[in-house]
Order: C-alpha cells, then structure tokens, then sequence
C-alpha cells in the first residue's frame, strides 16, 4: 500500500510516523527540499500544476492532501486519470469555497450563524442592519489561520475584497467558547469519532486544545457528534473531518468551519488517543477498517507552539524543557521559527485537567 | 541535532518516528536501499568498513546503532576521528562478547548463572561435570535470536564451534520465566528505568511481552531495577540499555544476557509508556533529560509477528485484523515474511491483561 500526500506541511509530516508504524508506504510532493515533511517528500513541484500532481500520482495507490488548495480542474483531471483521490472533488469542494459550505449547510438543516453571500457594498449594508450593525466578512476562498477574515462594522470596509468577487458575511456569534469534532470516514462509510474538544483560538489562531471539552453538556457532545457524522456521510467524505463549532451561551452549536483533513484540533490524538488521527486518516483514504478513538487517559491538554526563538535556535530550550517537563509530549515540525508561525505543537496527558495544561504550556513556554 | 544510525533495520526504523516528532533529523546507513528503515537511509555501505562509517559520521552530532556489529577498530577509528559514538566501543564490547560480560558481572558481583570459559573439549566436559551433565554453550560473538546458542550433553558436540576459539559454557538454569529489565542511560549520568516485563520466547526468539511483569515481587522488581541500574553505570552505557533476566523457582533473579539499543522487550513501550524506547534512546544519545518511563495503561501486551503469511502478501490480512481488533497497536517493519523472521509486532493496552494479551495475539494471529 502507498499512499500519496500533496503538500509537504506539518500534516503531511506527521502522517509520516503513523505510515511507518503501520507499515505503509508514503510519497509526499513537497513544495520544496526544505518541507516540513521532508523525510518523505519524492517530488517538489506546485500543486497547481496537472501535470506534475499527475506525475506524482502514477506510482501510488491513493491520494491524499496535507492541505485544501488543490484547485478543482487539478482534481478533475486526476479523477478522470482513474486516481483514487480521498477526499474527492465534491467533498473537498465544501473544504475550499465557505460560499458552498453555507448553502450547503442550510440545505443540510445544519445550524450555523446568519450568514449571506454580498456581491457589493449595498449587500453587506443590508446584512450588517439585519445582524446589529457587526459582522465577519470572509473570502470565499483561500483563507487560514485568520487570513482573509475581517470584523467590519461599515458597508465600505470590503470594498477591496469585493473588488475580486463576492464574500461571505456571517453574523458576529456571541460565543461562550470553541469547541470542535473529529471524525474519519472510510469509503465503506464507516465513520469514527473522537471525543469532542474545546480549542481556544487567539488572533485567529488555534493556541490550546483541551480533549474532552471540559464540562460540555451530553446534549452539546451528542449534537456534535452528530452534526460531523452526518456531514462527513451527506458531504461524502473520506478521511479526517474536522468541524469547528462555536457554543452560544444558550447552549447551541452552531458550524464555523471544516476542514478535510488531519486538523490541529486533533493533534492531541498523536498522544491521546488509541487511534491518532493521522493514522486514522491513512486507513480511511486507504479504505482500511478504522481504529478505536477512545482517549488513552482521562485528559489531554495540547499547547502550540507559535513563533519560536528570537535566535531561532529550536535545540537550545530542549534541555530545559525536557528536564523540567519529562512527561510533555514535544513535536516540532521542522520548520524555522518565525512570528506567528506554527512551529510545533506540546501535548500533555493524565488524570487531571489542569495539571495536564500546566504541564503543555510549562513546556511550550520554553520556545518562547 | 542530527543522529547518524549505523544498521538500517527495525530499531532504525522505529526511531524515526520519534526522531520526526521531536524534530531531530535522522540519518541511517543502511545495509541496501531495501532497508527496513529506508526512508531515512541516506548512505548504503559495510559497516565493518572504516572508510564507508567515517564518511557516513562525517554530517551527524552523534553515532549509534541499530544492532551491536561494528567491529571495535571501527568504533576506535570513530571516536580517534573525535566523532561521539553512544554508546561508545568500552561499553559496546560487553554487549558484543559474552565473555566479556560473564567477566565483567563476575567482577561486579552481579547474580548469573554459573559459567566457564572453555577452550577445549577437555575444558567442556570439565564444565558438564560442575553443572550436572548438561549446559548451554555459546559463540562469544555474533549470536543473536538462538544463533551461536546450543545446549550440550556431552563434550565433544562443541568440536565445530571449539575450533575457531573458546567459548562461553553457562549452565542450564531451571528459571521459572524470563524477565527483561529496560533502561536508559545518558551520557552526564541520569538513568531512567521502565517497568520490569515478562518475555516469552519460544525457538530462541522473543515472542511475547507482558508489561509489567505480571505477579513480580517487589523485591524481584527492586532487585531487577538496581542491576539494570548499576550495570548502567558500571559499563558506561549511553542509550538504551535491555538486560534479559532468568527468574529462577527459588526467587533469584540471574543476568542471561544484555543489549545496548532498543531492544525487542521494549516495544510495546510505543504504545504503553509515556516515552517510548526509540524516544529515550535518541535523548539519551543526544544527551538530552530522559522523559518519563510511566506506564500509560495498566497493562501492555506485546506479540511479535514472525514468518507472515505464506504468500508474502502483508496487505492482505490488513483489512481483517483491524475490522476484528480496533484497538490493536500494528507495527510492521517493511520487510518480506520469511519464515521464523521478526516482521513486525502488535501492542494491545488496557485495564486488564488477559483482554490485553488476546487482542495482540488476535490480531497477530492474522498474519499467520
């Protein structure tokens, strides 16, 4: 079995250890030698380009993605190649355009925020009247990590977005908190799901991830578990869905975003969880049985690290952080330290929430 | 931090997810490109070879090993080059020459069943005499999983052997079970200690692994612990250290034999303890603080995977045994079944060990 990764990021890198244990081969088309998942990468071209996604595919059995933007057209021509491609098109399509998601969502019934699609100025001065006079405007497509989301309280302040096509605008969620689910589903249909978790973002950046989500209602872990399993089945997805959710203070859950793939979420899985969801996402693309989600302890708490060294020296803090957190789980993504950016990610597990969060964010702050 | 592994099979192959989780780089010199570890082989040579191992140490910070076959002038000729070798050629000679050993642990005090070194068949039936008519014999060096072992009756059936040198003639202890004791020792001196396990071997070659030892004494784990410990130090080991134990009918527990790397009764510590073997020996070479030995469940069960399927095909039984043991740890070392050869391993944890020990042999029933 081999499988075949597009994009070299810190997704596709810790697919890596998972393929190893399970003995399955991975081929990673990397964006550059220097990839984050360099130890795997085979190929360095642009993921935009046919023919060389085509080339790469020809000696895997299954492809799969470390990240969303592979366009459709690239996408197509595989298929049409006879690629198993997992997610496929259709799924993915939802993962790439927020636009789609929202239809399809209220097709779906699925609670969501208000939202609308404004083609201009006017539009938007309409949904801001109708939401209070605030709202979330959105690129459709391209967005991450707080790239391409803005709060505006005007009509006037997307002119320059709108300039290059419509946006989604969405109402402003009074949210108690983040919370988000993960599930895997296979081909077969089988789905598999982890327990729901809460994340704590920050500057529109996932920071902390606490597994499960402390004090969470049945109600709200079963409407959650609900609403990912029927969107992974109604969206036909294969592999790792991420759904993130906002909880309202009247205990609703309301979709915010997906993504189809291993998800920052659930990195706490790696250490966590009987079954990673990286592991997990191999064997769904692969169309294999999938693997207990049951978490191997009674808390996990997951801390990114953002930003790294001033001196960009990742080695240094090791030894101090490793002596002072002999129980914290490292993972660093071979990537250089830079503002901002996800560098690696700490885990830490056990019978007691708060020591676990100590524990992560003692070991993570040594990187700072 | 880069480790250079000398031998590319599956104790380099399995430090390669820990080294891609803590963001060490890895490289290994490989036997072929058809390596077990192959995904980070990055030079194909002899490792008897002195040019072909110093051209291969010439890029990393430290050297160790995948199995203990480097000759001594070639791990003279590395630290001569000022490379750091962990564990280094003092240490290694013990794990290399079981002689060696028994002259060592005799030194140290160290329990073990009695021994002689003979040079002759005059010597052996000298031996026989001592021990009761029937003992173990063994080649000093190059044995491993039953090869160069033979158990004698008489003193003329180690003629062939006796030929190229003396050779180590241990008595037959009556052990009620083996036991295995793993350590990790790094340079500046920490020790870090996991669990006493039970081995069950079968042919000459590991089988199965109960961790913890099940029904062991405290006094058995002390003592276990303090001879792992104090052989640790005594011998300057850096990495891991594995030393195998009989556990005799009247409560004494005897060194057999020792390894110096990751070594098979340590597996199920990837999916049972905290720090995995791989881990804590890539910290321990790097001389980096040991993580925590905590056991992560109750109970591990490990089951080794020998031989495979008779049709070589090891994707076959894949969708069957994960259906049938969702939570079943498979770790396959990408080598082609072969009968009798190690090929893999299955872990299975959890609050109760006979649950445990029957989902790992379940599932490596599968590749029967």
């Amino acid at each position: 079995m081999r499988v075949g990764v597009i994009g070299g990021g810190q997704l596709a890198r810790m697919m890596v250890p998972a393929a190893i244990e399970l003995g399955i081969e991975i081929a990673v088309l990397g964006e550059s030698q220097d990839s984050s998942a360099r130890i795997a990468v085979t190929a360095i071209g642009d993921h935009r380009d046919p023919e060389v996604v085509l080339a790469f595919a020809r000696d895997v059995d299954v492809i799969t993605f470390d990240h969303e933007h592979v366009p459709q057209p690239v996408l197509r021509a595989l298929v049409d190649a006879g690629v198993a491609v997992r997610p496929g098109p259709e799924a993915l399509l939802h993962a790439q355009d927020k636009l789609v998601l929202r239809e399809r969502l209220q097709q779906l019934g699925v609670p969501q925020p208000e939202w609308a699609r404004v083609a201009d100025a006017d539009e938007l001065a309409a949904f801001l009247e109708r939401v209070g006079g605030r709202a979330v405007v959105k690129t459709p497509r391209g967005g991450y990590d707080g790239h391409g989301v803005r709060v505006v309280s005007s009509a006037r302040e997307a002119d320059d977005w709108l300039a290059d096509g419509p946006l989604l605008a969405e109402e402003l969620v009074a949210f108690r908190r983040e919370l988000a689910q993960l599930v895997a589903r296979r081909p077969s249909g089988d789905v598999a799901v982890w327990p729901l978790v809460e994340t704590v973002q920050g500057g529109g950046v996932c920071r902390e991830v606490f597994a499960p989500a402390p004090r969470a209602t049945a109600r709200t872990e079963r409407v959650s578990r609900e609403i990912a399993h029927s969107l992974a089945q109604a969206l036909g997805v294969t592999g790792v869905l991420a759904v993130e959710l906002f909880e309202t203070a009247d205990d609703r859950v309301l979709v915010n975003e997906l993504a189809m793939r291993p998800h920052n979420s659930g990195h706490w899985t790696i250490d966590g969880a009987v079954t990673s969801q990286f592991e997990q996402h191999l064997r769904a693309v692969l169309d294999l049985p999938l693997g207990s989600t049951d978490a191997i302890a009674p808390w996990s708490a997951m801390v990114n690290v953002l930003g790294g060294p001033a001196d960009g020296d990742l080695d240094r803090p090791m030894p101090l952080l490793m002596a002072d957190q002999p129980a914290a789980k490292v993972h660093l993504y071979g990537k250089a330290p830079r503002p901002g950016r996800k560098i690696g990610h700490v885990t830490a597990t056990g019978a007691d929430l708060d020591e676990a969060v100590f524990q992560a964010r003692a070991a993570a702050a040594f990187f700072a």
